[in-house]
């Protein structure tokens, strides 16, 4: 199936001189969904691991699926004061100012095995603190799996070390 | 499986004199997450419906592996200024304040029948504003579907005539 052929590009979102890939479509036609599903799922399907992390909102529609696909548990990681227990939280930089992610002090135990499902690799910022979360609680990062990679935003580079794959490259 | 003991309740969250039922011990455990999402697909199987729609953020990780399950198509209906195509929006009001939910305006086509799922249903505010989304498009709301019902907050009461469906009632 043609996966990038359905990706929305929206021109000047969410400013000026961005193009913004819009997925929405690929949610919206259920043969289209349940394919991506099924590919993300597949490529999780020989890798010894406990547990899915995902940070909202988007990596939540396609992680959650996966987990449920793959009987594998789940962990979000929220925006600040999203999350009512005992937490533990990351800063990291945008383009102007910051922003804070954060995860469930028990979301995940030590040695646990974690994969990291979200939509788009874009600078990698926020992916970056995803690891930075699971790595505080003493987890391992054994797979970084996106729907698209947009190549040449290198994301990459600040997730060396990593084990990265993507379905769609941009 | 005995779900309702493994809610975690967070006295004075997010303020005081408020006990929040925190869901995601239910999704860290692959067994619970599993039997969760396979007992909410069960209500729909016999259902004839085109679509799932859920907000953000929560509301996603049930809906869309329900909608996987079940083969059906997933909208996300978010806040302000986080989808990037021609969308409509519905103001609705808070304790204090007020809140703007969003849908692309191609999400839904007119006559299609849709079905909502969230994790709780509380005062009703933020689904009732989800009806008003999907009927807007010219969607027929055939289902409500809640992991958890607060039933001594009546939310209920601002969805009236509508077909509501709860897993589990405190």
């Amino acid at each position: 199936m043609d996966i990038k052929s359905k990706i929305r590009h929206i021109k000047n979102f969410p400013k000026p001189g961005i193009d913004f890939l819009d997925i929405t479509p690929l949610l919206l036609d259920k043969d289209t969904f349940k394919y991506i599903i099924n590919k993300l799922s597949e490529v999780l399907k020989e890798i010894d691991f406990d547990i899915i992390a995902c940070s909202e909102a988007r990596g939540f529609i396609f992680g959650a699926p996966v987990a449920y696909a793959l009987n594998k548990g789940f962990v979000p990681i929220r925006k600040k004061d999203k999350l009512p227990g005992d937490k533990i939280s990351v800063k990291y930089d945008l383009e102007y100012g910051f922003d804070i992610l954060e995860m469930h002090s028990d979301a995940i135990k030590p040695g646990q095995k974690v994969v990291i499902v979200d939509d788009i690799l874009a600078t990698g910022g926020t992916i970056a603190a995803n690891v930075k979360l699971i790595e505080k609680l003493g987890g391992e990062v054994v797979k970084i799996l996106f729907l698209i990679e947009l190549g040449f935003l290198n994301g990459r580079e600040k997730l060396q070390g990593y084990d990265i794959c993507s379905l769609i490259k941009e």
